[in-house]
C-alpha cells in the first residue's frame, strides 16, 4: 500500500453501530434487564462467541447451517453463535455434575446471523436470554417465573406489554384426538400463519393435509379461544376429551395460579399462541407491545436441553427478549428521551492561568461522583461556552482566578441561564 | 445423525468460561472499571466483532495477519477485531463531522487472536479501552487524564499498582542526537529486551547496529533512570541537547504538574518504558501489580489515530487494562473472596400446603430487592435445608402453615446457626 492511499472506513453491512449517546440509552436499558435478572436470582454466563461447528449444529435442520458465520482455522472448524441457547446446552453438560438443578442461568450477549441483510434484520445483534434447566424433572412454578421474569424486565424498562400465554400440549393433544400426530408439523405451520392467510386458504392447506372441514373448523375455533383465564376456561371445558389436552388444561391452570402468587398482571391467554421453535413442548408465551401491537420476544417449555449431548434428561424453560430490534422500533416510535443522555453533568471553563485549579476541581467533583469535564481544548472563554452548549451539557463552572482566590466559584444553569456562587462542597451538594 | 449418537460437549481450546460465580465476580470488576470510566466522562461505543478485513488488517504487519480470524461469507472479506483501537479509528473517521473533539470514549468487549492456545494466552478475551481523540491537537491534559484514569480503575477494584511513565520523545531525541535514526525500531528492540539479556549480549547487538561503545553505553544509561520526578530530572538535566529529547523532558514535566492536579499518587518514572507499538510517539505508561510486579497493561499517547482513513489528523492517548489476564494472574494468587458471591441471599422453605405463601412472599422480597429463592423442587424439608447448605446461602426462611397464619416467619442464619420470628417487613430491613 503506497503511503497516501486510504482506506474508505466502513462498517460491515446489517451490523449495528450506535452513536455514543444512543449507546448511553441502550446500555441503559441492558443494566435495567440485568438488574431485574439478578434480583430473581439468576447467575450471569459468558460463553464464547465461537463454538466447533458440530457442537453448534447439532441441532439445527439445514435452514440454520446456511445463516451461520463458519470458517476453519488451523484444523478446527468452527461458528459464531447464532443463538445463546446451543451455547447453554453445551455449558450446562459439559458441568452437570458441578452445577446446582434448577440452574438458572441469564446471558446478554451478541448473536450472529449471516442471512442477507434486511429492514429490522441483523447480522450481529443482542438478546438478553434467561432459563431455568431442571435436573430430569422441572416444576411448573418455573414457567411462572420466566413469565413473570418478563413481566418485570419490561416494567423496569418503563415499556407497557401484553403476555400471551398457552400450552402447546392443547394443540398437540387436539391433534392426536383427530388422529392427526403424523401431521402435527405440517398443521401447525398452517396455524401459525391464520392471520396472514384467508379463512378458505386455511381450510384448503388443512384439507390437503387431511383433515375433514368438521375437524378444521374446530381447530381452527380452537386456536381463536383468548382472554382471561376464566373466559378461556369457559371456552376449553368439554372441547376435547384427549389426556394429553386435559394436561396442557391443568398445566395452564397450575401456571395461572402460579403466576397469581407471583403478583402477575399483564398476562393473558391466547390459544393461537404457538411459537416456531419445534422444541417447545408445554406452556408457551408471546410478548407484545400494548402500544403498537409488534411482537418483541418470548419463550416457552422445552423437554430436553441437552438431548444432543447427554443422555439425562434436562427439561428447561426460557425467555428471550429481542433488545435490538425492540429498541430500534422504539426509536423509530420516538419513545426515549435523548436529551438524558449526557456523559458530562458539568463543564468547568478555565482560563491560561486557572487550568490547574479547574483540573484539582474536576477530580474533586468526580471523586464526589458528579461528572465534571474541563473544557481544556477549546482556547477562548467564548468558544469553551460554545463546546459547552454546543454538547448540551447542563451546567458550566466558571473557574477565573478571582473565583480561585476567593474558592467561591460561579455555576451557571445553561437551560434557565441562572447563576450563582457557591463553595465546592455546596456545588457538590447541588450536583450529586 | 442417529438419533442415540451424542456429541461430546467441549468448549474450543484456548476460550475463556467461568462457571457462574465466578463470572459473577469478574462481572463485578467490569462494572467497576465501566464505572470509572463514566465517572470521567469517557462515553460508551459498542463496535461489531466483525470488520471488513481490508480495514482492519490496514496497518497491521504480517504477523497481526496471521493471528487474525479471517473468512469470507458471500462476496465479504471479513475479520474477528483483535483490538479495540482499529474499530476506533474507523469509527471516528467515519464519523469525524459528528463527533465533538476531543472524543473521549470506552469500549469494553471481547478481542480475538487466532493464535496457538499456550498458558496465560487466549484466544478471545476482554479488552477494556479508553482514549481520547483530538482534532488536529490534544493537549498533555489527556495524557495525565488516562494516567489518572488506570489508577482510578485500580483503585475501584481495591489492587494496588505502580504506573510507570516514561515520553518516547526522551529515548527517540537521544537516537537523533546520535544520528541512528534510521535505526532506530532495531535499537528499541534490543533496549525492550535488557531485563532479559545479559549487559554484554546488548552491548554487542548494539555494536552490530552501528553505536559505538560510549553511545551504547550512555543509551543503556539512560533507560536505567528511574524514580520521582525530581530523582529523574536530576539525571536527566544535561543529559543530551537534542531538541526532540528536551521536547520530551518538557512534556514530562507539564504531564507530571497535570497528573498532581488531577491528584495522581502511584506514579514513578521509567525510561526503559518502551511499549512495543511502534506508533506511540509521546507519553507511554506501563502499569505494575505492586504485589509481584506483573506488567496488566498500559497506554500512550499516537500521533495520528486514523492515518490510514483519513487525511485529518487526530492524535490521541489512550489507556487499556488486560482484564482477563489480570482475573486469572489474581485467581492465581487467591486474590479474591468467592465466597462474597451468591445470587441468592435467603432461601424460601416451604412445605406442600404452603408453596403458593413461599411463592408470594418470595415475590414480596424480590420486590424489595431481596435476592429470595423458594426451594420449589427439593421435596423434603430435609432435602431442601440441604440444597441451601450445598449452595451456600445465607439464610433459610421457613414457611410452614402455623407461620403462614400468624404471618411470622422463622429466619435462620445459616452460618452462625441463629434463628429468629420476624414478620415481612422485619425480614425486609434485615435483609436489604
Amino acid at each position: 500500500m503506497s503511503e497516501n492511499k486510504l482506506i474508505i472506513p466502513r462498517k460491515l453491512q446489517g451490523f449495528w453501530e450506535l452513536m455514543p449517546r444512543q449507546q448511553m440509552l441502550f446500555s441503559s436499558l441492558l443494566d435495567k434487564i440485568e438488574t431485574v435478572f439478578q434480583q430473581n436470582c439468576f447467575v450471569p454466563l459468558d460463553t464464547p462467541v465461537l463454538e466447533y461447528s458440530d457442537a453448534l449444529l447439532a441441532k439445527s435442520g439445514g435452514e440454520t447451517d446456511k445463516q451461520v458465520f463458519r470458517f476453519t482455522k488451523g484444523d478446527t472448524d468452527m461458528c459464531m453463535r447464532y443463538d445463546l441457547t446451543v451455547p447453554l446446552a453445551r455449558f450446562v453438560s459439559m458441568h452437570q455434575n458441578e452445577l446446582s438443578f434448577p440452574f438458572k442461568r441469564y446471558q446478554i450477549g451478541k448473536v450472529y446471523r449471516g442471512e442477507r441483510p434486511q429492514k429490522g434484520r441483523f447480522r450481529e445483534f443482542y438478546q438478553c436470554d434467561a432459563d431455568i434447566i431442571g435436573n430430569e424433572e422441572l416444576s411448573l412454578v418455573a414457567d411462572a417465573e420466566c413469565i413473570s421474569l418478563y413481566e418485570k424486565c419490561f416494567k423496569a424498562l418503563d415499556i407497557e406489554i401484553e403476555i400471551k400465554v398457552s400450552n402447546r400440549k392443547i394443540l398437540s393433544g387436539f391433534i392426536q384426538s383427530i388422529g392427526k400426530e403424523k401431521e402435527s408439523v405440517a398443521i401447525l405451520t398452517v396455524l401459525d400463519k391464520l392471520e396472514k392467510i384467508p379463512f378458505e386458504q386455511a381450510m384448503e392447506r388443512l384439507k390437503e393435509i387431511g383433515l375433514n372441514d368438521k375437524e378444521s373448523e374446530k381447530i381452527i375455533k380452537l386456536t381463536k379461544i383468548c382472554g382471561n383465564f376464566e373466559e378461556i376456561m369457559q371456552n376449553l371445558n368439554d372441547f376435547c376429551k384427549n389426556e394429553l389436552f386435559l394436561t396442557g388444561i391443568e398445566e395452564l391452570k397450575t401456571t395461572n395460579e402460579y403466576l397469581a402468587n407471583l403478583g402477575s398482571k399483564a398476562v393473558t391467554y391466547d390459544m393461537s399462541i404457538i411459537r416456531g421453535h419445534d422444541y417447545y413442548t408445554g406452556t408457551v408465551f408471546e410478548v407484545f407491545l400494548k402500544d403498537g401491537k409488534e411482537a418483541v420476544g418470548g419463550g416457552g417449555r422445552y423437554e430436553n436441553l441437552c438431548s444432543y449431548f447427554s443422555n439425562k434428561k434436562m427439561p428447561g424453560v426460557g425467555m428471550s427478549i429481542g433488545i435490538t430490534r425492540l429498541f430500534d422500533l422504539l426509536v423509530a416510535k420516538d419513545y426515549f428521551d435523548l436529551s438524558k443522555f449526557n456523559e458530562t453533568t458539568v463543564a468547568i471553563i478555565t482560563f491560561d492561568e486557572t487550568l490547574k485549579d479547574g483540573l484539582k476541581l474536576m477530580s474533586d467533583l468526580r471523586a464526589e461522583g458528579v461528572k465534571a469535564e474541563c473544557l481544556y481544548e477549546s482556547k477562548s472563554f467564548k468558544s469553551k461556552m460554545k463546546e459547552a452548549n454546543r454538547r448540551q451539557i447542563k451546567y458550566v463552572l466558571i473557574v477565573g482566578e478571582d473565583e480561585v482566590k476567593e474558592q467561591l466559584f460561579i455555576l451557571k444553569d445553561m437551560e434557565t441561564g441562572e447563576q450563582e456562587k457557591l463553595t465546592l462542597n455546596e456545588i457538590i451538594s447541588k450536583l450529586k
